[in-house]
């Protein structure tokens, strides 16, 4: 297989799976299909086969060995849904069984498995104590040619992070591979040593320790509250959703990013094409994590599966790029006639993440879509996807994906679990095994807001607040600050904020700013002063936007397992008085 | 005057008030203004003491009179805040005091007013016993042309319409104009016999007997639940809302649309041209007035202004006409390199009704705004706007104007007070007389949903009901029916049904059908079959569309005093059982 070949396959580094042709050549059957129905299987399996040259006929005997044996323990199944039950226990018992030691096995030291990393002509890992040569098997990964991270070494760590990998299926792909064990010499308590293990976040970029970490490998954190009152929020304390590490690019100078069209064609751009070719563009825009607020729809209603973000998983900033529909344009798509097989624009990260968003915000004039690369007027950083990121402006911010080096039109969706499972909301009543396809992948989002500061305002202190002067205050006073927001550029018009837990109502101040772009892609903040007397239990807030739509009262009708779009009201407690 | 320049004062027969010059050349100063602020109300009086001959100083004075003797009234006033005070009470005391006869005043009888209707040199109107010549307050007057619709007759019967005169200064100005009285002897107990005074609804059409009347002078009535089942609701009986009159226009031949652009030159089309000149598209979309489940607001919550409609203010068709973005292009609109000053498209009807959207929504490829002619393949009821009416999918009815004869591009919205007042949601603490300028005019709805139908199947007649075997029922089921729908093309991508009143739920089938259009401008009827046992109560439904916006669970948070967009989760009562 040649080189150039061989990139073809790795066209999109997130897909779930993938064939080796081109891109509208022949359409990819996806790993999401292959753990749901029979036929997809038996397809990936003539794949492996001949990637191993193991006869088709004698994989398939292997396989339905293994799996007569695992139907042996589980009696009570009804056999007439056997290839659909099948399917599902393969994901339950997804941990390949400890084998017993054969004496005829190889035995390998760790730095012979060093010398097959990326570079080399032969690719080994190990998992475990046992290796492979995944040599032949890389150009059919369905995740492209993010697996050479692992070559020459643990991939095990890599699965931990890609956790779609632990079934059943994988592990009998990986096993076709084996060469041989780890060497016992090489091992401590059974295990390689940790000097030997990768660790994919050793080059991740130091952090502001202001922010308010949810998990470090990848790092999430949120946005320290203090932060949330400007209008545009500080670069070093904007809130990181990595899904995987930050990719070490360098300078911009070696970067690409490739965009294909739905032929298969392809056009290559450097930063500074990007940069002279394209006339640039500024506009303010909130990015919103979908789990923003997840943990108050836990506490309102019951678990949820996810980082549990407070009110920071937001945060507003300038963004300097090119438009994606100029880049578009160039890159040879009609966005006058568009060819209606053309239906989402696919973008992959350099890390192996992936999203798309449908064509038509893609190339809508007024949707202000940029490939970005400044940030508050400096270069993005590291975190923030140096030295290009997409930013789809009134989506939820896992479309705007980081490191962007691929945008691929297509008549689907990214195949990636980003876009196919997580970032979806199911019904209250539907459990953590839903039909995936049955909901719609989170685009727009709804109208949300939250309290971001409470502080009193004692009446002998008023004379410093101009706040209270303004809702006339001439007595012990308590004043709200917050900010509101809502998807596809609606534009919050009104907040209304209640101090006695939503009985009664007034009308926060929206605080105007210095909007760019065609819509209203960024926050509104607020504020208001309210008598300290009338404050009861629980300050309530409430957003509108300017189709009317607002926010539940609560969190039960609208809870989902995966803790999704939690856009109750946001309750506070009223504080004790400073008397 | 000459009748060019007449033509030009009646540019919109429905703003507010209007200046006599053309569109672009002098900004218009608003009633709305007027009824709040002291200035332009000194300009109206320059206005109109110059239009009867009265020096300016004298109107000023008479005016201040009055204005003293009414102060006198009411002692508690705050003088400081006299101004505003002044304009609000001018509201309160609004009808003319009786005034005693003066034995000089000449005595008129109704014949001879009779003769001096819209095709007379003079206009001659009555109110109560008093007769004015408005000759020359007709090209002053706010609303245009429409006004000598009641020349020659009856003026009170219009403002009994256009409620918005029923204030101190609309009486003055039509004091200045007092030439007599009516003659005693036409009188009947001491008013004019009903045969004198003009029906402007005499010639609305027949309608459907099976529409749901909620007034009928104007014509408002709601379509029946049982033709709410069907996707295209049936011409004669989808709902009807009319603010006024039907126009009689006899057939389209004489028809005239006039574009007008921001620098007052105007293009006229008839509908030959346009049926012949511009490319004809169909839609399918759904119209809902701002009122729908009105009821439901108040029994959830407390008395609301406006007809108390049930579900049934909404429905769907399938409309034919020319985009109004290639009219727009035609009429000379630069949609490539558009004007700043351009914001919004007025749309004036022929019966005075006026209304107007963003630019960008009239201009927008993919926003289907259609000059319609046909309603699920035939001409256009007169009742639905015959012979063309704007059709603006996704946006609130209110906006998609019947009998359009005039369309002007504007740097503001129509300053109709269907723009600027009625159509609009304040929050539910802001009182009847809230600043009417701080909320935004209604354009798209937020999302929405109805039960329509609940039907009982006993477990005898299942073997009919195809819907309770797909739900897997053997045993006394419940089949719920009805429609989900929300704004700005966005789809509906599920419909949650509990059974016992919000605690727990399950998914709606959602019904596909034909649409066409560029989005989602069509509701989605849904379907689901529930086991009568876990009937408990309340059935509610709430829609979930595809910005994941969903309902607010009650009326009480999202009241507002006009009763605007009641979109509380639809709560019927579960049946008694059929045993």
């Amino acid at each position: 297989m040649t080189r150039g070949n061989f990139n073809k396959c790795l066209q999109s580094a997130t897909s779930w799976t993938r064939s080796n042709t081109a891109n509208g050549l022949q359409r990819q059957q996806s790993l999401l299909e292959q753990a749901g129905r029979a036929r997809p299987i038996a397809i990936i399996r003539q794949q492996t086969a001949a990637a191993s040259n193991i006869p088709y006929d004698n994989a398939r005997r292997q396989q339905s060995a293994q799996a007569l044996k695992r139907r042996a323990v589980i009696t009570a199944v009804v056999v007439a849904a056997a290839t659909l039950t099948f399917a599902t226990r393969r994901e339950v018992h997804a941990e390949a069984p400890p084998k017993e030691p054969d004496k005829g096995e190889r035995l390998i030291r760790l730095s012979e498995i060093h010398e097959h990393g990326r570079n080399a002509e032969k690719f080994w890992v190990f998992k475990g104590d046992r290796v492979y040569d995944i040599t032949d098997w890389v150009p059919n990964h369905p995740g492209g040619e993010v697996i050479l991270r692992a070559a020459g070494g643990d991939i095990g760590v890599y699965w931990d992070i890609f956790t779609i990998h632990k079934k059943q299926e994988v592990y009998d792909v990986l096993e076709q591979y084996f060469i041989g064990r780890l060497d016992p010499q090489d091992l401590v308590d059974g295990k390689p040593p940790s000097e030997h293990v990768d660790d994919p976040f050793s080059t991740d970029p130091e952090r502001d320790k202001a922010l308010i970490v949810r998990s470090s490998r990848p790092m999430n954190a949120e946005t320290p509250a203090s932060a949330l009152q400007a209008y545009l929020t500080p670069v070093n304390t904007f809130y990181v959703r990595n899904h995987l590490w930050v990719p070490d690019l360098g300078n911009e100078d070696g970067y690409r990013l490739t965009v294909e069209m739905i032929d298969g064609e392809e056009k290559q751009y450097s930063m500074k094409d990007l940069r002279e070719k394209f006339k640039q563009h500024t506009i303010t825009a909130t990015l919103q994590c979908s789990g923003n607020r997840r943990a108050h729809m836990t506490a309102g209603s019951r678990q949820t599966n996810g980082l549990q973000w407070d009110v920071g998983a937001i945060g507003t900033a300038e963004w300097t790029g090119v438009r994606l529909r100029d880049v578009l344009i160039d890159a040879g798509l009609d966005v006058v006639n568009l060819d209606e097989d053309v239906q989402h624009a696919q973008f992959a990260g350099a890390e192996a993440y992936g999203a798309s968003i449908p064509v038509d915000k893609a190339i809508d004039p007024r949707g202000d879509v940029l490939l970005a690369f400044e940030m508050n007027g400096q270069p993005l950083p590291r975190d923030h996807g140096f030295p290009l990121r997409v930013l789809v402006p009134g989506h939820v911010a896992a479309r705007s994906v980081k490191w962007v080096n691929k945008i691929t039109m297509s008549g689907e969706e990214s195949t990636s679990q980003w876009q196919r499972r997580d970032y979806k909301c199911f019904g209250p009543n539907e459990g953590s095994n839903p039909d995936w396809d049955s909901a719609r992948a989170i685009q727009e989002m709804p109208v949300q807001s939250a309290i971001t500061n409470v502080r009193q305002v004692p009446q002998d202190r008023l004379n410093n607040s101009k706040l209270a002067q303004v809702y006339g205050l001439e007595e012990d006073a308590i004043i709200l600050e917050g900010y509101a927001f809502s998807g596809g550029g609606r534009e919050i018009v009104r907040v209304d904020i209640s101090a006695d837990d939503g009985r009664t109502w007034r009308q926060a101040q929206l605080i105007e700013n210095d909007e760019k772009g065609a819509k209203a892609w960024s926050w509104k903040q607020w504020r208001i002063a309210l008598p300290r007397r009338e404050a009861m239990r629980y300050f309530c807030v409430k957003a509108i936007d300017e189709a009317y739509n607002t926010q539940p009262e609560s969190f039960e009708a609208h809870y989902n397992f995966r803790g999704n779009l939690a856009s109750g009201w946001h309750r506070v407690p009223v504080p004790k008085s400073t008397d």
